[in-house]
């Protein structure tokens, strides 16, 4: 079934321990529905400017994502630089050029409103919240946000909040939007703002998924999924999309809603940002097969599962 | 079978966000001890002084501890103080006063010479090789070491990695040892040393365990066991050593050694290292029962097991 992803579309210029690349297609929507796109039918809302060119599309249609929702406006398409140091789990910012995405007001393309599945990159809480309330049919929405939004329109993301039904943030985050130290009860309270799972995204080693008592039936005990130690590392960026994209594609790709569809969620979650980080950008994210997928499901498995 | 821990006894002064208490019973060999005695007979080796009463001695042959190791010398037991702020990951060092410790020379009583199996606590890499080469009947020798060995004395050390089939270290550790800022490189590196086995503890997100090629059975791939999300880390302190009491003390409970037991005994190490943090000092590890014990372990199971 559909999933709309609405956020951003950039060019990253990254350093790494592994090397250095320029104008990399990026942004959290290229990264969220790459990785979707090997689940379920995705369809993209983003804006780029007159630097993107009909091969940076092609990445995307050539995966058969739907990019007839990508705005193109006047000006440069937004732009960031970062690096990564010895600690992979932490960009250090560069420069950040938002360009055409600073005034970004998504439009939802009347051929996308039967959207079931919507995906939230991380944009202003108030556009994510208008894009909710267009949207009439969805029957499940998953959002990212980010510590600039927490620390600077927690009046509006708290409102967006109470639109969402899975968020999905890591650790840090979790901690400063509930106030709390301890993992499970900054969970507790951020699910008592409204959505009824949240993802936390513990990097190099992980995910956790906490569910609201009662939500997806029987039990409320979380349930964790791990991240594959990986040999090398070469570029951490995006890994975050792509785990969204994978998650959100399983369950995209699922005719019910339970806690085992969830958990299963987290484990394609987890396979996908294993995948994203393997190469430069989307690079890896461009070539994928789902019986590779499927195959790394089952390491992840084989590294959990006691006989 | 018989498992016999050589460490520390010491006693701590420990503050946390939960409370500070002073002159705690601690120590490598005391969190290891009380761990493990879940699971089989535990003898124990450590140096005390006159401090030292027989109350403190009652904690540990409450457990069914044997405490004839226990050596008493003249002078004051091991102290050390120690503050965990934000990061419940890691302890500031107030003070370090090594006492009777500063002169330990481990001596293995007679009745202990038939112990299977044996875990080498956090003291010199010589005295660790000195014990092992003593023992002759050990089928399994698990170790621990840190910073302070790898950095002051690696060459001592790498000839007592020869001698441990099982090295238990936390992520910091692993990567000082070999020189690598990958994980699975460095354990690689670290498996060349001499253990078969490498337990990489990475404290709130849990434990994996890499095996050297063809070591215990067919398939080399690491095994990942999860840290329980806890409402309250009250005190952190001897996590990692209750954490290897749980693991080798299973280990030691078991007929036969291959991987799928090597996989347990890392959940039990978990679920060890769970409940010794729930409560300052060893508290919450003196009053435990087997139940207890394995319904938490079946919490791990589902927190990470897919239907």
């Amino acid at each position: 079934m559909s999933i709309l992803a609405v956020g951003s579309v950039a060019f990253d210029t990254i350093a790494t321990p592994s090397g250095r690349v320029e104008d990399m297609l990026g942004g959290s929507a290229t990264y969220f529905s790459l990785a979707a796109s090997y689940f379920t039918d995705v369809r993209i809302v983003a804006v780029v400017g007159d630097d993107f060119t009909a091969d940076h599309e092609r990445v995307l249609t050539a995966c058969g994502v739907d990019t007839r929702g990508i705005q193109r406006a006047r000006g440069k398409t937004f732009r960031w630089g970062g690096q990564y140091l010895d600690n992979l789990n932490e960009a250090k910012t560069d420069f950040t050029e938002l360009n055409v995405f600073e005034s970004f007001q998504p439009h939802i393309p009347a051929e996308y409103m039967d959207s079931l599945y919507l995906f939230l990159g991380n944009i202003h809480p108030s556009l994510q919240a208008a894009v909710r309330l267009e949207m009439d049919r969805v029957r499940l929405t998953g959002g990212d946000t980010m510590n600039f939004w927490i620390t600077g329109s927690l009046k509006e993301l708290t409102e967006t909040l109470k639109l969402i039904n899975v968020l999905l943030i890591n650790d840090g985050e979790a901690k400063m939007l509930a106030g709390e130290r301890s993992l499970p009860r900054a969970a507790r309270k951020v699910l008592s703002m409204g959505p009824q799972a949240l993802v936390i995204k513990h990097g190099e080693y992980g995910a956790t998924i906490f569910f609201r008592e009662g939500a997806f039936g029987i039990g409320s005990h979380p349930f964790r999924a791990p991240a594959l130690p990986l040999e090398e590392v070469v570029d951490p960026t995006g890994a975050g999309d792509s785990f969204a994209g994978g998650f959100m594609g399983y369950i995209a790709s699922q005719g019910q809603l339970n806690r085992e569809v969830l958990k299963r969620a987290l484990f394609y979650g987890g396979v996908m940002g294993s995948f994203a980080v393997e190469r430069f950008g989307t690079e890896r994210l461009q070539k994928l097969t789902r019986q590779k997928i499927d195959a790394r499901f089952q390491v992840f498995r084989e590294l959990t599962h006691l006989e």
